[in-house]
């Protein structure tokens, strides 16, 4: 085991940086064999250091979810970064901040917020319409010209916007149910996009296409018909990534390292410090259909080992984690011992830690917002 | 509206102080009238500013959810506390500084968690026996009077733990279904918890007993059979709560102040910003059975309005909120304007936002780990 493994008091979040470093260029090769720009989303993992690892592998364009992030990245030396959120008018002033500091890509999918954000906009910032392409949680719809060809006025109107691309996030792959459905609705979304795209070029305007979610972007063998991925969540992958498909088990690099603090044998169960302020409530269903919070490792040489099949987090309270186990893990597992537990979301649990741990024993701080 | 919620730029923890108060002097005049003590759990807020208030309600001790949170309320001026989770022995070295700086209470719950512990412990603490009185979380049965006698054994015969008492959280009145049935679980744990005091005093241990869940608190007349309450949520209670009737709506004393970022009439619904990072993936389920993640009222001249019946927060994604929204509230809204979401757990949610404003325009921190 680790060297430092005996020191981990609390739950502590592990990262595998070789295992990170190759999905990182994995994602980066593809996107450039297929020719377009990779504008990875860096919501997953808010951290500056391991931003640098993409550097290395030639990303300069990056994605986040909020204005706070884009600024700790344009902090931390990124100077092209799309807030994939429609437009938040109640930040207009830092918005313009930022645009006179980076290359900033603002998402708008309405005339009232184009008009709300103009009059505060004095830097010029790139504006991708936001479209829906089947989703249905926010954008234009792609097949409602009349309301793309209005938010595309506003925006051309606009001394202080650049009308520059179609954004969208296939969220639908998340709940696909197989592989192959995974690729239709990376295709569909594509070509919804396309559609949309050419109801713009009737009228005169030329612009990208932009797509972006990772369980597509991992199982397509190829990008087409687009000029720019934004997956985000492939740097760690994580459980439900896992149970889509969209991953290997070796390419998961991140677990949860949770002290064990009580056994009970009658039921099987063992009792972890790991809880929801740890893990986050996200969940899978179970084979049997009740909600699973993670899934179960050992610490390894290096690492961890191989997940438990029968093994799961069965429920979560604040700070307590209780793990359903087979008989060989309960078994082999006192109190005091540490489970590395698969999250379901790695993002939201790298949210919660707020800070990495490498094999190496390196610590790697995120943002705190 | 209050003068500075024009300022409100992003997902916001509004506190309202005045209920918060009533709600702490409510449960320390139960306690008082009742004749035990209160040991109000400050995982909640986990917060200074707000443990002052429950001092000035004449609060010397308090109970936390990590040695984290005892250190951190320990630094605050708190005395005596008591960490209700089961010791975690990798944690021993702190929990040892912490008892010779404080009154430390720990729960032990095996011989095994005993005998890692004492060898690390110089200085005394006070060791009290988890219960498990029906939840079946973790604690020894309170039926299981072979595993208690070795456990209080064990305790007794270490120079460095005090055995002190028996504590139990009924966490199962969470799912009871009813207020009615909240009081037998409450009442039926007491009277568990008796039960493995008398085995205990056949062998001539006298100990206190000690309860603990905000459903159960809140709903009981008077706290009866025990000499300690525990409670924590009660502090601003939430959705989960009110679902529960072991609030009111006037007691609710938190909620997220989200911009509204989209709006979507052809499915009534609004965007905010005000996702999982947010409010927490912890939901309660809706009139159709299907999850709620908060429900929605608007800013009001001091605080917020009632909540609209027909409206809920009906998905989250990493920073998205939908809030499936009634006609009338659809209508009312504007992009930019405020939504006051009343979150279903207040325990994550502030510990996702990490900070409070009050009506008065006070910003009020917590503790950062």
């Amino acid at each position: 085991m680790m060297a430092f493994a005996s020191d981990i008091q609390r739950p502590t979040l592990m990262l595998d940086e070789t295992r990170a470093r190759r999905n990182i260029w994995q994602m980066a090769d593809k996107a450039a064999a297929s020719g377009v720009r990779f504008r990875p989303h860096f919501k997953t993992h808010q951290s500056a250091g391991v931003g640098e690892w993409f550097r290395e592998a030639g990303v300069e364009a990056i994605t986040v979810s909020s204005v706070d992030m884009a600024r700790y990245f344009a902090r931390n030396g990124w100077s092209d970064v799309t807030i994939a959120f429609p437009v938040n008018i109640r930040q207009a002033h830092a918005l313009n901040e930022l645009a006179g500091q980076i290359h900033l890509n603002l998402l708008v999918e309405s005339v009232d917020a184009v008009t709300a954000l103009v009059p505060k906009q004095r830097y010029e910032a790139d504006a991708w319409l936001k479209i829906d392409t089947g989703y249905g949680r926010t954008g234009i719809r792609w097949d409602d010209h009349d309301t793309l060809l209005q938010v595309a006025r506003a925006v051309a109107q606009a001394d202080s916007l650049r009308l520059t691309g179609l954004l969208t996030h296939a969220g639908h792959t998340y709940g696909a149910g197989s592989p192959k459905r995974i690729v239709e609705i990376y295709r569909e979304s594509a070509f919804r996009l396309g559609r949309a795209r050419d109801a713009l070029a009737d009228e005169g305007w030329r612009v990208l296409l932009s797509v972006g979610d990772t369980p597509g972007c991992s199982i397509v063998p190829r990008f087409e018909s687009v000029d720019e991925v934004r997956p985000g969540n492939f740097v760690f992958y994580d459980l439900a990534q896992h149970s889509f498909g969209a991953c290997n088990e070796d390419e998961i690099a991140l677990v949860v390292a949770c002290p064990v603090v009580a056994k009970h044998r009658s039921r099987s169960q063992l009792v972890i410090y790991g809880g929801a302020v740890h893990l986050s409530k996200e969940s899978i269903p179970g084979d049997d259909g009740r909600p699973i919070y993670g899934r179960i490792a050992l610490p390894a040489e290096r690492g961890w080992s191989r997940m438990y099949s029968g093994s799961t987090v069965a429920s979560l309270s604040q700070e307590h984690g209780i793990v359903q186990a087979e008989k060989e893990l309960f078994d082999r597992v006192q109190v005091g011992d540490l489970l590395m537990v698969v999250p379901v979301h790695s993002c939201l649990t790298a949210n919660l830690l707020g800070r990495f741990l490498t094999l190496d024993g390196e610590v790697i701080d995120m943002a705190r917002f």
